[in-house]
């Protein structure tokens, strides 16, 4: 059935039952359904939010993944850059939906199903949306809104010289999964199937960004990869960086697969493959002992003084041209 | 300039220069610029929330608007949605943009400036943001974010039989606005003009809403066409609802304009024209004084027993098929 068929207004009839059934609706003074949403947040807390837009063949292909799997992803970088915040709690989603009127009914009821599991399982509220119809191509919008305590929450800028660079998990898989995708390669090996995985289906890191902003200087997510990562925390602590390159942990799915196939670097695709979703953060030297008591993260470099972001490889300098994704470009 | 050549982190800087210089950043704890925004809501208030989309060739035209008047009418929109809430306050908005790499820096810039523009006229910050590439046509999604008592806000399902059904303003204007927009008649007589303007230009209206609050039973805008928002109320309540179309209020413009135009009927236009955005509320009859000397509104029919919908034109049962403006129809 195509959209056409029902209409906005009956679209929204079946979206609405299958949110006030569900645990999602939680929280919430005035639900979905109304002009606005409103809900209370918790005592003494502050107001956290974020907002991504993911584009059809710009950020997703329909073909590359089911309605529910891209659905799940929409909410899943949107709750990465609360995590990216520090100790945040989410609690409420708002879901616009661009769509060509051709699209199938199905199809907006994957995507959705694909949003409640996230929101029961990140034990957030989908607390309103906007469906439209576009020209062509889908377009969704995710608003995403937490809270925190001021204390909990690191910004970007706070490195000092002197602190270590951290991260958590393994860099390049993303990367790498979209490269596979995008070559179309079947049928695909174990490792190959992790690769795209992690492409398809990030995992915000609340409990490691909750362990990370009690000593953190600085946090980020490497959503738009690790090297842009980097650069954000220096130019907005207003300091340098160097990366060791070689100590910039890579899965051995990665490694197996790059060792396969010629084309795809693993240093490349680690320091500019963008939708990773891992967490980089600084940390006073002093600190580290007591960090990694909770939470396992890796030493990839420290911040320095000057404006400079510097790779090394073994010791050596390593002439990297910073070409990661960027939109427009 | 194109955006392609500044790419998406040179725009950003851009747009980011303009908001921090302002005072749209006020009240925020983090503001634009870092993973999430954080910010402290009024002491015990309700967070209360909405967002809507744009899209190019459905909701706005290039041709039609300059992009200070579209970034304007992005939020305008939006704050239309808080403001039919009840007694509610904006504070933050989150500003999402989908856009061809062909597009010009300064259209993006003038989409901002209207947004600032709005945003000092109505008091919130402009809180962050997303912005991507778009594959074709220009997408703009906003959340607005403000505050209320729970006291204030009034929903769309409270209305019991016997309640007067009132608006403000007048009806039909928009509609009438955009059918000469989309005529492309030339040149425009100031009537015309006046028409197109309330198109182009809405006004939220958050004292007339506040004012609405303290006696209304419930409350909607008429963004989908006066004759969805009686329906909406009607559905909302488990009532039926009886619309006296004599007494809904026409503009001379609309008047003047219709009595030219044998193609535009004036209460087509008043009943199924979108993007009106006036209020429509019930309150009970012994509540009507009262509230008339806080606010200026009309009496145009009242809420029956039943689930009809039904219209009447001096005093005759008027057959009028409900077919206003629906995505995906």
């Amino acid at each position: 059935m195509k959209i056409k068929e029902i209409g906005e207004f009956g679209l929204i009839d079946r979206l609405l039952k299958g949110i006030s059934r569900g645990k999602e609706s939680r929280g919430l003074f005035i639900g979905p359904g109304d002009d606005a949403f409103a809900a209370v947040l918790p005592p003494r807390s502050l107001l956290v939010g974020t907002k991504d837009l993911l584009v059809e063949g710009v950020h997703f292909k329909r073909s590359w993944a089911s309605p529910e799997k891209i659905g799940y992803k929409s909410m899943a970088v949107n709750l990465s850059d609360l995590a990216a915040m520090g100790a945040v709690k989410p609690l409420f989603a708002l879901v616009g939906i661009a769509l060509p009127s051709s699209a199938e009914v199905k199809f907006v009821e994957g995507l959705y199903s694909g949003m409640r599991r996230a929101a029961s399982k990140y034990g957030f509220a989908i607390a309103g949306g906007d469906t439209v119809s576009s020209k062509e191509g889908v377009v969704i919008s995710i608003t995403m809104l937490g809270s925190a305590k001021a204390s909990g929450l690191v910004r970007r800028g706070g490195a000092r010289p002197g602190d270590l660079i951290i991260a958590t998990g393994t860099f390049g898989d993303s990367g790498a999964g979209l490269w596979l995708l995008s070559k179309g390669i079947k049928p695909l090996k174990p490792e190959e199937k992790y690769l795209i995985e992690k492409h398809l289906a990030p995992h915000p890191l609340f409990s490691e960004a909750a362990a990370l902003s009690k000593y953190a200087t600085s946090l980020i997510d490497s959503s738009d990869g690790l090297d842009k990562s980097v650069n954000f925390i220096a130019k907005g602590s207003g300091a340098g960086a160097r990366i060791d390159i070689e100590k910039i942990p890579l899965s051995r799915q990665l490694l197996k697969v790059s060792a396969a196939r010629k084309n795809l670097s693993p240093v490349n695709q680690a320091l500019t493959g963008a939708e990773e979703y891992e967490l980089v953060a600084t940390v006073p030297p002093d600190k580290l002992k007591a960090l990694k008591s909770l939470v396992r993260v890796t030493v990839i470099g420290r911040i320095t003084k000057g404006e400079k972001v510097e790779y090394y490889y073994n010791g050596r300098q390593y002439g990297f041209s910073q070409k990661g994704f960027e939109h427009f470009k």
